[in-house]
C-alpha cells in the first residue's frame, strides 16, 4: 500500500478567496439572559505532557496549576493541531487544521523573520468571531502567525497586542549553526545572553524594543495581562495569552533564578506557574472567577534535543516536530470555578475545539463556507454529555502521518524528528541517532489507552481496525481544498 | 577502577545472633500527653512511578488517591530499599537494607514456594516495636518474608494475619516456562484462570483456601482491613495492608471488569483506590481520621515486560528489578488531616524511614546493638524542618550498582534486567534486548532532579562529585556485617 498522499492537492498555489459570511443568530447568553462569560487561554511554548507537578513531574513545583486542576478540569488526552508553533497557533485561532489556511508547509515547518506571509485575511480568528458579539479582546506574547501586516493581532480582531511577533530564538546577530548550535544555545541561556537573539517586542503594530530583554518577558506579560483584566472588566473580554517560554532559549527574571530544583528550565516553567497563579488570583480579586473561563495548554511537546534545558513528554513517546504522541500531547486544564464539573477528563480534545465551544458559549455562530474540525465540548465542560471527537490527526507539515480513532493510533509514517524519542543515549551522542523519515506499512497501530507509551505494536491483531482508520482518512482528504501556501512566501 | 565488591562479606554462612536491647525511654506520647497516633501502610506490589493519575498517568483514574495527595503530601523522590519484593519488605519493615538482615541475594532474587528462609527472629520488625508501645497490630495482604514458622506476620509481632504468604504468581500447576511465558501470563490472567496459581491463603498460620480465588483478593483485603479498624478503634493500631497486586497476574473482582480505559492494569489500579477511598472513609466515618497516619506507596517499580498489563515508571527510566529510577522510586502519598502539612515534597525519602519515623511518634526508642538506615521524617510530614537524608543505595541483589548523593546519582554497574528499559521496541522483541550486565567506569553520572529520566551523562564534567560518592560508597560498605543469607536457604 502506498502513503495516500494529498500534496498535489496543495502543491497548486491557487487563492481561494472566501467570503465570510455575517455572523448571525440568537446567542446562548442572549437565550438565558445572561453575561457571556470571557474567555482567556493561556498557552506555552514547547511545554510537554510531563513539565507539570499535576502532570507528574517531580522536581518542577507548579502549585498554582496544581491548585488550577484541583478546582477545574484536568484534561489527559489533549491535543494540539501540529506538533510546531505556526501550524499548532493557526489551529487554535481559527478552529481549522492549518493546512485548510495554508499555515503548514513541508518545506518550512514555521514562519521565520524572513517570511513574507501570515494567517490570511480570509479567516475568522476566534478574536473576530468573539467581537461580532461584544467582546473586548487582548493578545499578549508570542503571536506567530506572521510580522507583517495584515497579519499582526491587531488584523485579527485583537483590540490590542503586546508580545514579540516570532519565537524567542531567531533573528540571531551571532552565527552559531553548524558546530554545536544546541550547546551553545544551552550556554547563551546560562550566560544570560539575550541580546544575541535580534526579537522585537511589538505594543499594536510598532516595535518599542529589539531586543527584547527576555529575562522579564514572562513578568511583564503576566503585569499586560493583569492591566487587560482590568480594563476590560465590565465585560465580556477575551485574552490570548501566549507566552514565549519554555521555548530555547531560557530566561527568567531574578527573582525565580534558581528557585527549581530542576534547573533554569524549572525557574522558567515555576515563572509561568507564578503568572497563572497571578491570573487567577486577579479574577477572584476582581470577582470575575465565576464568570471567566481560562484554559491553560501548550503549543505541542517539549524540544528535547536541548537536553536538561527541553522539557519532558513524560510517560508519551516522542517530542516536538514528531507524530507521536508526546509532539502533540499537551497538559491542559481548564478552570471555571462553581461551573465546570471538576475533575480528570480522558476524553479526547483538541485546541481545534476552543473556537466552536467558546464561540457557543458567547453565542457567535460560525460561517457556513468552511470546513471546521473542532466541536463543541462544552457539554464535557459541565458534566453534561460525552465528546463528540472521535478522530485526531497527527499532521506533519501537509501529512498525515497517523492518525487516532478511538483508543486506536496508526502510523503511517514514523520519523524520530529532533533526536532522543525513541532512546535515553547513554553513549550515543544524539547527532548519530537515526533520523530517518520511515513509512510504515502496514501501519504501526497501538491502542493508546492501554498503552499511552506506544510501545506495543498490535497491528497484525486489528486488519479491521486499520482498514476502518484508512477509511476515515480517505475521507478527511476529500475535505482538503488547495490553498495558497503561507509559510513558503 | 573496580567495582568495590563486597559479596565476600556476606559469603560466610556466618549466624550472627544479635540480642535485642530492651525498648525503653519516654514516649513522644507520653511526654505530650496525647494518645500515640494509629498507622496504616497501604503497600501496593509493583505499582510503577507513572501508574497514578496524581503522578501523571492519562487514562488510569484514580480519584481517591488523587485525593488523598490533595489533602496530603505527595512525595516525588521517595524510594524503596531494593527494586524487588523480598528485600524491599524486608526494609520497609526493618528499618535497615535488606542486606543486613539476610534478606537478599545474587542467586534468587526473592523467595519462593520452596525456600526454608525468612526474616529472621534476630530483627525488630516495625510491628514488635510498636507492640511494646501497646499497639494492637494486623497484617493484611502478601507477606513474602518467609511462609514458614518463625517467619511469619504472627512471628513478628502482628496479632493477626490475613492474605498470602509469598507472590500470586508462584506454585504454577501448569509450566508455562519455556516457550512463552510471558503471553502465556497475560492470557491467563485474560481467561481470568486463578487456579492456575496454587497460591495459599492464610488466617494467622492456617491456610484457608488454596488456590487462593485471586479475582476477590483487593475486595477481601479491604473489607478486613475496615473490620481490623473497627476492632482495633479504641488505639492505638498499626495496620499493614500489603496488595497482592498489580503483580501479574492480574484479577480484579466483577464491579471493576472493564471499568477503566486501561484495560484490565487499569481495572486493578481504579479497584485498589477504591479500596483507598473505602479505607480513608472509615477512618473518617469512626472518627479517626486525626489520629491516623496512612502511606500508600508500592514495593518497587512496575514489571514492564508484560506490556499493557505491566504499568509504567511514567518519565522515569528503568522499571523493576533495576536500579535506574523506574525501579526504586515509587509514588508515595502521607495522609494525616490536620497534621501534615500539604502539599508535595521533593526532598529524597525512603521506605527505610518509616520505621524509625513510626517509633518515634509512638514514642518507641531502637535497639542501639545494630545499624539502621533511614531517619525520622517527621520533621517533614509537619513542615518544621528539612530532610536529613543525603544518600540513596540503589542495591542490586548484595551489590550497590548506583548511589544518589543529593541530585546527583551514580551507576556503577547497568543492566537493563526485565527488558524495555532503554527502548521503546517498535520492531524488536523484548527478548532480542540485550540484558547484559555493563560496568560503569567511570561511573555514569546523573543529576537526577535536572534529568530524573536519567539521560544526560555528566560524568566527564564532575570527577570531584564521582569521588566523593565513592567515598560514600566505602564508608557504607565498611558498615556492613557478614549474616546468614535467608534467600538461599
Amino acid at each position: 500500500m502506498t502513503f495516500p498522499s494529498h500534496q498535489k492537492l496543495i502543491s497548486f498555489a491557487f487563492f481561494l478567496s472566501i467570503g465570510i459570511l455575517a455572523i448571525t443568530g440568537v446567542s446562548n447568553a442572549q437565550q438565558t439572559g445572561k453575561t457571556p462569560p470571557n474567555f482567556i487561554i493561556i498557552f506555552a511554548d514547547d511545554l510537554g505532557y510531563g513539565d507539570l507537578g499535576v502532570f507528574g513531574n517531580p522536581t518542577i513545583r507548579t502549585p498554582h496549576l496544581d491548585q488550577m486542576a484541583y478546582e477545574g478540569q484536568k484534561w489527559t488526552n489533549f491535543y494540539v493541531a501540529a506538533p510546531v508553533c505556526t501550524p499548532s497557533r493557526a489551529g487554535l485561532l481559527t478552529g481549522r487544521l492549518p493546512i485548510r489556511s495554508g499555515m503548514t508547509s513541508d518545506k518550512r515547518g514555521v514562519l521565520f523573520p524572513d517570511s513574507k506571509g501570515g494567517l490570511p485575511q480570509s479567516e475568522l480568528s476566534l478574536a473576530k468571531a468573539l467581537k461580532s458579539k461584544g467582546y473586548q479582546t487582548a493578545a499578549v506574547g508570542k503571536w506567530h502567525l506572521g510580522h507583517l501586516s495584515p497579519h499582526l493581532p491587531t488584523d485579527h480582531g485583537f483590540d490590542s497586542y503586546f508580545g514579540i511577533p516570532y519565537s524567542n530564538d531567531m533573528n540571531r546577530t551571532e552565527s552559531i549553526e553548524g558546530k554545536n548550535w544546541i550547546d551553545a544555545q544551552i550556554q547563551l541561556a546560562e550566560e544570560e545572553r539575550f541580546q544575541v537573539y535580534n526579537v522585537p517586542l511589538m505594543r499594536n503594530k510598532e516595535i518599542i524594543e529589539q531586543p527584547t530583554d527576555q529575562r522579564t518577558l514572562t513578568k511583564r506579560y503576566t503585569e499586560e495581562t493583569i492591566a487587560q483584566i482590568k480594563e476590560m472588566k465590565d465585560g465580556p473580554f477575551f485574552i490570548y495569552l501566549a507566552h514565549s517560554l519554555p521555548h530555547i532559549p531560557l530566561f527568567r527574571s531574578e527573582e525565580f533564578k534558581n528557585v527549581s530544583q530542576a534547573g533554569i528550565y524549572g525557574d522558567v516553567i515555576e515563572e509561568i506557574d507564578w503568572s497563572v497563579g497571578q491570573i487567577l488570583q486577579t479574577l477572584k480579586d476582581e470577582g470575575l472567577a465565576e464568570n471567566t473561563l481560562v484554559v491553560f495548554t501548550s503549543d505541542n511537546g517539549p524540544w528535547h534535543i536541548f537536553k536538561s534545558q527541553g522539557g519532558s513528554a513524560g510517560m508519551l513517546r516522542g517530542a516536538k516536530g514528531g507524530t507521536f504522541e508526546g509532539g502533540l500531547r499537551v497538559p491542559t486544564i481548564f478552570w471555571w470555578p462553581e461551573k465546570l464539573k471538576r475533575g480528570v477528563v480522558m476524553d479526547m480534545g483538541t485546541t481545534l475545539d476552543i473556537l466552536p465551544t467558546f464561540t457557543k458559549l458567547a453565542g457567535a455562530e460560525l460561517p457556513k463556507d468552511r470546513e471546521y474540525d473542532g466541536y463543541d465540548i462544552s457539554p464535557l465542560l459541565f458534566g453534561t454529555g460525552k465528546s463528540q471527537r472521535e478522530v485526531v490527526f497527527y499532521y506533519h507539515g501537509t501529512q498525515v502521518r497517523a492518525l487516532r480513532w478511538g483508543d486506536y493510533k496508526a502510523h503511517f509514517i514514523t520519523q524520530n524528528e529532533y533526536g532522543f524519542q525513541t532512546a535515553h543515549p547513554i553513549t550515543t551522542p544524539p547527532s548519530e541517532i537515526p533520523n530517518q523519515k520511515t513509512p510504515q506499512d502496514p501501519p504501526l497501530l497501538f491502542n493508546v489507552s492501554v498503552d499511552p507509551g506506544e510501545r506495543y505494536n498490535i497491528a497484525e491483531n486489528h486488519p479491521d481496525i486499520i482498514a476502518e482508520i484508512r477509511r476515515i482518512l480517505e475521507a478527511h482528504l476529500a475535505t482538503l481544498k488547495p490553498v495558497e501556501n503561507q509559510l513558503e512566501k
